[in-house]
């Protein structure tokens, strides 16, 4: 058995060794609701791509355009076929990041969306978090080193100038596909340290660091969840604003990257 | 939002329309550890192929030979490159279907493991269950229809003869990503009219549909989930056993298969 560590760090950043040398020229923004993704297409003016190399009959959805010098390609998974909702969770954002390391080659993956957040842990409804850290909080396995892989707490791309350029608060991001949070979730959460739970960004971060490619995450607060309205309802209720939010911020962390090489993040 | 129905065996079926004038002639079996696919692999003769077009650097790996005119493909998702553990779980379940289907275009997909059961529903140490469903415990997105698709209840290909000539068990399948049950689950899988439990099926499932290739689905019980003895140290006690009885199904699986069309089965 292999020796285990935190995240690999290391591996993703033996690879951005070969593109730190040239300005970041291509990104990919993986968003999983249309909602989330529509202020972001309409700001770039990015087009959908009917000839995507996505296999025929998903329902995967590909935009490109260009701002600045950079490729933005943004993907959103579309709706499920056969329940015609948001493909949100998991399975389907590890999918399409997969499929889009594979057909795009990004220098860059931008996971952007919204989030609950813990005010106990200082997340306001509307704040916007550049996350430090992604595990799983519904992925119990209770074996030695299983329970490790389970958890699978991984270090996001250190982008230290951006942070601190944008003032954006910073947390650790908890991910699991239910947006409801049971007894043991909460455990889980509070065990992974997070500020803000989704249901995608640590599986965008597993499939980024297979294939090497750096991965960083921008979440927006639609809802508290240590609060005292239901999530679904206060999730829903303030989607619109959030997400407006969550397009100007992914706006100026674009203009930032703008003309830059990856070290100088 | 489009009309929502259980699962989509129509789609399959107009796909299958294509294949069903010949026999089977190309087969992907996956298989979630290692422990459960080496008595396959040595039973079948089964080469791995270090050229396989897996992206360069996953720890995936294919399997591959011929049996009574079928090619048979085994992909394993490997040993996780940080944990060093089985990648287990829907996440590592959905990539190497997706990358094997792209890869393979198999005529069918088994995917054979372990599994937890329940004695309440008929389940005993032992037993393998051919599966009629498969749907999803741990995803709650209490929001109408998002409610449907976390549950993202699925018919598997429907095998008849099969279930007959070999005279299996048959039950419902309910996958999540935890080993161990919690409250919320276990009240998910009596909502899911689940016999066997597992961590994989239900997005196995999920992508087999995206793609529009009929999958069976195999499971055999090494630990009784509504029993005395504690789920890990159950399933640790009983899996070297159990999968000489899952390769000793999946060889007469394989053996009906031989020769026939999918709508012979």
């Amino acid at each position: 058995m292999a020796p285990h560590r935190e995240g690999s760090d290391a591996s993703v950043e033996a690879m951005v060794a070969q593109v730190e040398k040239h300005p970041i020229s291509s990104i990919l923004i993986i968003i999983a609701m249309q909602t989330e993704a529509l202020p972001v297409v309409n700001k770039f003016q990015l087009i959908e791509n009917p000839h995507s190399s996505f296999p025929k009959g998903v329902p995967w959805i590909h935009y490109h355009g260009a701002y600045k010098g950079i490729i933005i390609n943004l993907v959103w998974p579309g709706k499920d076929l056969t329940f015609g909702v948001d493909s949100v969770g998991t399975i389907s954002a590890s999918l399409v990041t997969y499929a889009s390391i594979q057909a795009l080659q990004p220098d860059l993956i931008i996971n952007a969306g919204t989030a609950g957040g813990f005010k106990e842990k200082g997340a306001a409804i509307g704040d916007v978090f550049l996350v430090s850290h992604v595990a799983f909080h519904d992925r119990r396995i209770p074996i030695p080193v299983f329970d490790l892989y389970g958890v699978g707490l991984r270090q996001t791309y250190s982008t230290p100038n951006l942070l601190k350029a944008l003032n954006l608060k910073t947390g650790k991001l908890s991910t699991g596909d239910s947006l409801d949070m049971s007894p043991h979730d909460e455990a889980s959460i509070a065990a992974n340290d997070a500020t803000v739970k989704d249901m995608e960004g640590a599986a965008v971060a597993y499939v980024a660091e297979l294939l090497k490619v750096p991965a960083i995450f921008v979440k927006a607060v639609t809802d508290i969840v240590d609060g005292e309205k239901p999530t679904a309802e206060e999730f829903l209720q303030n989607l619109a604003a959030v997400t407006a939010t969550l397009e100007k911020v992914v706006t100026q962390v674009i203009d930032f990257i703008s003309g830059k090489c990856l070290p100088e993040l």
